[in-house]
């Protein structure tokens, strides 16, 4: 099974937006199992669109077009699609109802030509959008499938996981199950040369990874004839990197973030946390605070870009701060140590740096970040060098920021249990 | 002249990276002046890559192809595009010797695979990568341009700007000249509306809208013969915008950011700022420090999610958290004072509000953000209702902050200016 991805709108060609529902649908695809050997982007141009079309029946079994489904004339994707399969639209009455009844919700009256969003093509499967007015369709013919979705990707995306992803499955022969291995402290080359053996030569399961800052990804695959087979054939990879990567795995689970791992370990262990940032300014505490329920164990945050807001708020002495400098060790300890003392938090995080472009020095180059983590008392200091811009270096004192707090979180509790 | 972009790589078609490369490039054809069709992404597959390259050859005049050019035997596009236009490929000797160079810096020894990099088809130019191994390449015949750029985006964006727009700009008859008008506090559809007269029937120049959380922005570009002319031309349609939108435009430079305009702002007037933030957790203190030079004026943020540390940091009442609830006009106001007291800040801006899942009920659903902003004493609280998920609320309210700012010190000063 081959599909090829077809992205419709002049505004892509335009470099007005980035074509995320290409790479979304390319994932979605691998996922599945089905193959993907092209990505197409056209402008909203009937000539073109059916030129892209022609080419791709001849090359995929599957369509997964996006875009162009919109009430102006510049919207064609439809049009052509029913034109090169030589079929006719009719007047979808379910469609027009539910595309007023989209407009009275908002309490606006329609125009009339969002009713030519309830056009649909003879034999069309209409895939209902409750996040706007343009119903997705799937469009069969000589073997092939044409799937047209909304371009905007708060349509498209829920769209594709509701109804397009089983109708792809029921063509997909056997089933495919995936589990996501998440790690973290722990670089990409890193985890490559771990599993080097393992990838060479796989069949079933594979392996694929997936480079994220400061994180690492990999989803084991499996495909068998159900899918409790393909489950047994991914659960012995997934224990098997278990063993080789230990606490470095954070999750086993899709929607886990590190931040949320971050928060439920807090939430398990009944610990409260704050935050002191320098060069991060507030960042650790926005990606803390993406939690829903974090507001039970937060408890404050601070945003000590200067010296003086260290030494007041946190107590760093004058005399660290003189000597070691604001961008060191020592102060990324005394930050710690005064926040858990000022907040009472039982987890304290510091975080000071060189984000850039200017400050470095050549002792102290841009992209040096130190980071402290207090549990209950214990701190952990560590140094980091971290390359690219200001944004980049900021991301990645975040994420080790992160994962920081969970190792030195795991730590303590491990000493506490056992002992040592 | 046609330009057609063409990105080679098996991530991209598995959904591993999303294709910013082909939206750059996009944007930076428009910029020029030049048209763009078609994108189209292949795979590392020598007969996928020269199908592709050879239907691009017949439908634009220069061909933008990115990624293939690692030294791994998967790196196929040098080697491919030789094929198709019939030429041979030899060792350069320079081309070897900066890759030798390039290694010797960082310490490490150059696999024999590496000097795969050196070998160049005839009659190419040789792009320079001081951010990598991978020399890009210009390759012409029969009237045809092949440009081969390294993926990473951090070896291609520079590449582009320096060797290949002047390259570009050589081809395409005339200059294009372009501004960007920044605007903010004001809404997509509002501005589409107050400048459809401008844009009906639009030659030269022209108006491009891009949208972004907060923010709309105007590019207006003209060609001429020289830049001198394309610029006249652009000048009277800037100060059209201007007159139209005011106060709205925050910047009219392309690398002006909303957050920097403010720093801007604060700097001028040597005023000093804080930030309390309950929903948005750092995130708007974390877009301020992310302008360099922030440190002159940055005094504090605190991230009060609490109550309690509503409270107790920054004194606002009880009373109002009962009465009130901590989402309200009244909270807002009481952590902008409180803050301002705390501080001493010239500025204090207070956000808080439902940023959902959760929390969200028929009086005050998800997606209520009050934000409050004082300047030199003198406070402003307004009330917003976004939707979206979590993360797309907090970035409209962080957006909706840093304008609430940016409008009430202006308004401060016109006040005292005036005063009136």
């Amino acid at each position: 099974m081959v599909a090829e991805i077809i992205s419709v709108g002049t505004e892509i060609l335009l470099g007005n937006i980035v074509n995320t529902n290409a790479a979304y649908l390319s994932e979605q695809c691998a996922l599945l199992g089905i193959n993907c050997y092209y990505q197409d982007v056209v402008g909203d141009n009937r000539e073109r669109i059916m030129g892209i079309l022609r080419t791709a029946l001849e090359r995929a079994d599957v369509l997964l077009i996006g875009g162009g489904l919109g009430p102006t004339p510049d919207d064609l994707t439809k049009e052509t699609c029913a034109e090169v399969l030589g079929k006719q639209l009719y007047m979808d009455e379910a469609v027009k109802t539910s595309i007023l009844d989209f407009f009275n919700r908002k309490g606006i009256t329609p125009a009339s030509n969002n009713f030519k969003q309830a056009l649909v093509p003879e034999g069309a499967v209409v895939l209902e959008n409750p996040n706007g007015t343009a119903p997705g369709l799937i469009l069969e013919a000589n073997g092939k499938h044409l799937i047209l979705l909304p371009g905007p990707p708060n349509e498209l995306v829920p769209m594709f996981e509701e109804k397009v992803k089983p109708y792809l499955q029921n063509l997909v022969p056997g089933t495919i199950y995936s589990k996501m291995v998440k790690l973290c402290g722990v670089g990409e080359s890193a985890v490559a040369e771990q599993i080097a053996d393992l990838i060479e030569g796989q069949t079933n399961p594979t392996i694929a990874t997936y480079a994220k800052t400061g994180e690492v990804h990999l989803r084991v695959t499996a495909k068998a004839e159900d899918e409790k087979a393909a489950k047994q054939l991914v659960k012995p990879m997934v224990k098997e990197l278990k063993e080789r990567f230990g606490n470095h795995i954070y999750s086993t689970e899709n929607d886990t973030t590190l931040e949320k791992a971050v928060v439920d370990l807090l939430l398990a262990n009944k610990l409260t946390v704050a935050t002191a940032e320098s060069c991060t300014g507030g960042l650790l505490a926005g990606r803390l605070i993406n939690v829903a329920g974090v507001s039970d164990v937060f408890k404050n945050g601070l945003i000590t870009y200067s010296n003086k807001s260290k030494h007041r708020l946190l107590g760093v002495k004058k005399k660290t701060l003189e000597k070691h400098g604001a961008v060191s060790k020592e102060t990324a300890e005394e930050m710690a140590k005064g926040l858990a003392a000022l907040t009472k938090a039982d987890v304290a995080v510091s975080v000071t740096g060189i984000a850039g472009p200017d400050g470095g020095t050549d002792k102290k180059p841009v992209g040096l970040i130190y980071i402290s983590c207090s549990v209950c008392g214990k701190t952990t200091t560590r140094e980091f060098t971290f390359t690219g811009n200001r944004a980049k270096v900021r991301e990645a004192s975040v994420a080790a920021g992160l994962n920081l707090m969970r190792e030195s979180i795991l730590e303590y509790y491990s000493k506490e249990i056992f002992g040592s």
